[in-house]
């Protein structure tokens, strides 16, 4: 069996600046994180050995705690809460999440009504909007474009994990029904090769292993784009839940990482395939 | 043989008000006309009758001279040099075109590249472009975006009588291409509209007949959207050229015009049908 390892598989530039951060932080003591700092359970867990602790509320913390804001941001509202709390915050907002941010902002100041496409749920996008303008609304498919009230002047921005052919679809619809778009591209080249790469894997290759947390967003979208290609696509966490009946017949697999995914949880995934080493 | 008229065929707002103020300056004399007022030789020889006048150089008109400026508009350096030189000014710009150069200008003192949707000959396009900057670039459609040097910041307008499936095609490559695009949709509702009230009946019917202006491009590509729905259609300025034979097995007869089409000549093509007094 051949192992195809795909381009541009694992930690973005983003997730690795936070991480490094994070640790480096906690030399001068343990930190509290507003939320897990990547959507993968193992490295959190690593982090909070090394004195990350994960918290959902940080309304108990005494001044001059060290705060750390994640990756995919906040909205404004909960960073001055923070801020006069008199928290030290550390702010390890994604640069590109941040322009994200900016540009929702600099839309709304501009008077058009922002439409942000991404998921309604995830941390990033209620970061972004928050920065929108009352206005705003959170578009997942062009489907949710029926059941929005829209105006004549819309921006737009992406969460910078999002599908191009999704976005676009969702851009090409609201051009129909206005007469004035701006749009900022704004997922991050990262996604855009990251998710190239494993389409072009898909198609070499008789089986897909996509490795990340299975509540990071980018990870099962990645999953996604390989089963669109139309093949056996498994998402996994670990090296652990890899099953022998998945190789059958198969002569190359293929393996891909989210953005969030650490080298060490995929080479394990790597090496596992490589001894053959895989449960029965 | 059923005869059936197609929605909002013929003279749109902006022809009529041309042709209706073009008119009354005659009442206090000659007046001249940068260019044939409409896409229309039928109507452009009534207008000659009544006394305007169609030049293609006005460098040799003397102080207070009326000269027209037609529906399509000018570049401003035209207008300009019709101003120092004295000339009285009827500015009969289609107020749908005034919106588009207003708009490319914006658009270039914003910093942006402005690409013009629409026909590079076509005068309504060269009066847009005359404001859309010194990077500004004409594109008719989407393969002519290969042969141009693009910016990462695109502003983009259309030609008013541009066709929407046109137009969206192209503003989804610059979306794959830039990473800011501030789109204006300048086709006007009257071209949108009357298209697709051609498309709907072209689906109607077994031939259609589009009367205009061999000259007009809003006309032709009414001309266009009919074949592509796969029926017989014939192109005519006057009802003297309908031929019998293209009638031959026909239960349906579809008409419609283009904006520049006055409603006599349109008015002669269905009583020559409806007498179905056809030239053999």
């Amino acid at each position: 069996m051949e192992i195809i390892l795909a381009d541009k598989a694992g930690f973005c530039f983003g997730v690795k600046r936070a991480i490094n951060t994070a640790f480096e932080a906690t030399t001068t003591g343990n930190v509290y994180c507003f939320g897990p700092l990547i959507h993968n359970p193992q490295e959190v867990e690593r982090l909070r050995k090394a004195g990350v602790e994960t918290i959902d509320d940080f309304s108990t913390l005494k001044e001059g705690n060290s705060l750390i804001i994640r990756s995919h941001g906040v909205p404004p509202s909960i960073l001055e809460q923070a801020k006069s709390q008199g928290l030290k915050i550390i702010d390890l907002t994604c640069p590109f999440v941040g322009k994200a941010q900016r540009h929702a902002e600099a839309l709304r100041d501009e008077g058009y009504q922002v439409v942000v496409v991404g998921e309604k749920e995830h941390p990033e996008v209620q970061s972004i909007i928050g920065y929108a303008g009352k206005n705003a609304v959170v578009i997942e498919n062009v489907q949710d474009l029926d059941e929005v009230k829209l105006q004549s002047r819309i921006g737009i921005v992406a969460q910078t994990t999002q599908s191009y052919s999704n976005f676009s679809e969702i851009v090409l619809k609201l051009l129909s029904v206005s007469k004035e778009l701006k749009v900022y591209n704004t997922i991050c080249n990262s996604t855009t090769e990251r998710q190239h790469a494993a389409q072009i894997l898909a198609r070499q290759v008789d089986v897909m292993l996509v490795v990340g947390g299975r509540n990071s967003a980018n990870t099962s979208r990645l999953a996604t784009i390989c089963r669109q290609e139309g093949k056996p696509t498994h998402h996994i966490e670990v090296a652990g839940e890899i099953r022998q009946e998945w190789f059958q017949g198969v002569r190359k697999i293929g393996v891909t990482a989210g953005a969030s995914t650490p080298d060490w949880v995929l080479n394990e995934v790597l090496e596992r395939l490589q001894k053959n080493d895989i449960s029965r």
